[in-house]
């Protein structure tokens, strides 16, 4: 019997794109983080394309989509000029990672354009078309008060994981403490 | 003073392009929902490709995703030979709805696929290339176990928001009850 290991291989690098693309995301997203998910060692970009059957361009666009999702890191190989890439295999941290990501820079301003163009309209209110910069403005407040809901949700369920960590750290240690007691008396 | 609104429409349009593009989906699919969700009228296909400036081809696909995910919906026009779209402005609903979406067919024959790869492992174990196959096999257990309990939170959640909801109508109900109670009397 021949090895099915790399039949299973590609069926779960297919599986990964149609995932991917199921979501609204390029399909080559899923397709890199499963060839480097099933591989022992990092991968270069080349041997993404060889792997994954696409542009090298988009090899690196989705490696760096990745990377920002914490789904990938790259591995500097001293010596090597090439860079190397490996999946991270810790999910939560990847689900926390992605839920931080929001707190950083460039999501923000993208967020800020929301309150900006906001601040155009409403100088408009009043004047030319009103009904049309009502209509703006009602849309964009709705989309905003969305996002802050929807952000303090992100930051109390961060908060709240850190607290059960902390508490988690707490009684294991307490147990750890009670262990050493009862191994001390 | 020249009117700010398609200045206000523009700012808006690339910001959610650019939200968009930051969680790794194409940068037309925010860019089309915000088209969309600034405008008081359905728009046809060719007035977003006007609108947003790419192909008809990457407008298509990027509605047909945005449709899926529940943020833009079809309209039928009696005597159009074209279909019109419109934004969902319920954002809890589309919230909802992505997560619901994960029992339909297609998502389930994606995540079978991690199932059938981890079969055809298994089966290798003990064969030829055994590390390589308990690497593989350790490595799609993981996933899957991440995937199933995902499932159950999201599961778990949805379940709740139907208990809220029923126990909001009830409340509400209830009141009404006594409203109307209190008016007889």
């Amino acid at each position: 019997m021949s090895s099915q290991l790399p039949v299973a291989r590609q069926h779960f690098i297919q599986g990964l794109s149609r995932i991917s693309q199921f979501w609204g995301f390029p399909k080559a997203m899923g397709a890199i983080f499963g060839a480097l998910y099933l591989s022992p060692n990092p991968l270069s970009l080349d041997e993404l394309v060889e792997q994954v059957a696409v542009t090298k361009g988009a090899v690196s666009t989705n490696v760096r989509s990745l990377e920002r999702l914490g789904m990938v890191h790259k591995q500097i190989v001293i010596g090597e000029r090439k860079d190397f890439y490996f999946a991270e295999t810790d999910f939560w941290k990847i689900v926390k990672t992605v839920l931080r990501e929001r707190e950083k820079g460039e999501f923000d301003r993208a967020l800020r354009s929301i309150d900006e163009s906001l601040e155009m309209v409403e100088q408009q209110v009043d004047t030319e078309n009103p009904e049309l910069a009502q209509f703006y403005q009602q849309r964009l407040q709705n989309l905003q008060a969305f996002f802050h809901t929807l952000d303090n949700l992100v930051a109390t369920f961060l908060a709240l994981d850190e607290l059960r960590m902390g508490a988690l750290e707490r009684i294991i240690g307490s147990k750890m403490e009670k262990k050493s007691k009862s191994r001390s008396t």
